[in-house]
């Protein structure tokens, strides 16, 4: 038996209806010592690139061998395969649609499988719900120690997103919104290291950042060392440059979007 | 002791506010052993139909002996009953308005109890939360393995719901929108199996559906099938007929709400 | 050991986010055992008072030895402390912004430290998210067994807020509204002793609520004593009198705020 078994979950099911209970009783049912943590159930309908943002955010402070379960399913129903990877430190279940790309590229992976045996579903599929039906299952009977090997054939690609890598260029960061968050933080795809590689490489320092026609020059440790309303950017908590305004909403003062360009700029 | 002891709790209490955590910590403090899952505290206020679709949809998926707390309660405070109903595979405990029907009508009934035993309430009653005060303490000392006797005299009613049914006329079947789900998917109350009756009975194959003046051909196994976009209709997870639009809102297309009327049309 | 270590969890992060999933797997990476409750993420961002009353309102219902695990932080990042209390029931962790003034004026202090002790925090800090950084994983430590003198040093002070309390004025007692609830009942600050103490005083009985040039003169046992939308006062669950109207909103019919003042009027 595994012990203190431990299953993440992250859907686009909202918390409105009946599709996360059914899921967590699925798992009830088959492992009722099996322990639920909820990432989020919250995701925009079919977002894809949130579910993966969020996943690669928090799952590096799970304890290992933490099965991630993960259902953002446009494709449910189509001969879309669903995954189970087995990585270093953790196991994720998922549609095989993208959702796991920023996770993979980080972890080392040690095996992927398509999830096909049909003895770890329910007895009664749906067409359009195999979340309940073969994945909280699979995830289910995984947490109570069977073996990867028995969900299915080995597998050695997985979906990978395209999302573009941030860039220098000259004097200059090019990178992009990755995600914006409840309190209008605009977390770019820019990681700090990147800052120094330019300064480095430009013998220049001082760094300011510009976002739809607009030169924010006040990079400070946290939000609160600027006026309240004011914007600012800073490393965030996911080591990745961030956007905000101290105790207001930067996404509404910029009126930026996810995907939206941003750039850093060094000068003397 | 009950082993593995479970309480599903569905309520429209909404997460912003105090109701949920507190009867989360009554739980506790009766029984710190007993696992807590939550169905949905989204519920719209007082909607008490909404409540019982809801678990309707979910409770087959847990497992036996789960202990159901249902609090949509617009009538707490007056003499309105607690009922606990105990079926083959599960308890219920919920003010006696009808947001049991649905599931009562499913599960076979061992026995009802007009729950009245103030020895299991908490001792300072208030008059407006009888979740907190009443049903969440004897949810817990039920889950702690006291018998359903202890907890009130015997009854042999329960509010049912006046739902109307799916009726068959001549060429079709005339149903009606039970609920809108967060994808904007239209449920409807036309359970698969009537159907292949329609077709038996007239012996003509082609299905189509017609809502709002509007006729929907598109019969598929699941959402992808269509372009995106399109509306389609289908079998849901439910097992009961299904409108939709591929990665988009049925609902908003439509321009339907609940209780609205939908026909399935047979024809050569 | 500590015996069903309980960790209630209540901060403004919403759900959307990667921030509570990330508390959560610190939690569970360093107490697997460790149960947790979410109180609520849905505080609006930044608000200390409405965090405050909600945890007023639900924490005497959690089991002797809960720890309280609150994280609404706007000045997370400078030079605020984080408190640790120990009172004769239970534990609290937070900023020490104020959010946790009213428990700590009800409950019977035993210690108060300064959490400074980098040894219970996790290996690599951020400057903006102390939550998962510092807060969860002292939290964590503690439901583990360690003991408060561990985390940092006696401290004798913590920040009160500046709430106006009740006043009783010749024949009318002066309050506000405290919090406005999911149905949109108005919960005051004033409690039902008072209203009593108010009778006494002068002699009269006949009591009525005055809001917004509004008088309202129902004042009943609970919301179904008077018709469907019609406004009443009472005494809520929490012991407060609440302004409401029968399953509908009295936020809305009154056009009310947080703050807003109220007074209670007897007559002979």
């Amino acid at each position: 038996m595994v012990k203190y078994p431990l299953i993440a979950l992250m859907t686009d099911f909202g918390e409105d209806d009946f599709f996360v209970a059914s899921l967590k009783g699925v798992i009830a049912k088959i492992n009722p010592s099996a322990r639920i943590i909820d990432i989020t159930h919250r995701l925009p309908s079919f977002d894809i690139k949130a579910g993966s943002f969020i996943l690669f955010s928090s799952f590096k402070y799970f304890p290992a061998r933490t099965i991630f379960l993960v259902v953002v399913d446009p494709g449910v129903g189509t001969s879309r395969n669903i995954v189970l990877a087995e990585t270093e430190n953790y196991f994720f279940i998922a549609p095989d649609n993208g959702v796991l790309s920023l996770v993979l590229e980080e972890e080392s992976i040690k095996q992927l499988r398509e999830v096909t045996n049909q003895n770890y579903f329910l007895p009664e599929l749906s067409r359009t719900f195999e979340g309940r039906d073969k994945m909280a299952p699979v995830a289910a009977w995984l947490s109570r120690g069977i073996s990867c090997e028995e969900f299915g054939p080995e597998t050695t690609s997985y979906k990978k997103s395209n999302a573009e890598k941030p860039q220098i260029k000259r004097d200059e960061i090019i990178g992009h919104i990755l995600y914006i968050d409840k309190f209008g933080n605009l977390i770019t795809n820019i990681p700090e290291r990147m800052l120094e590689l330019l300064q480095k490489k430009t013998g220049k320092k001082t760094l300011s950042l510009s976002i739809n026609d607009r030169e924010i020059t006040s990079f400070e440790q946290s939000y609160s060392f600027v006026k309240k309303g004011e914007l600012l950017f800073l490393i965030g908590s996911l080591g990745l440059i961030e956007i905000a305004a101290k105790e207001s909403s930067a996404a509404q003062k910029l009126k930026i979007k996810n995907g939206d360009k941003c750039k850093i700029i060094v000068r003397n």
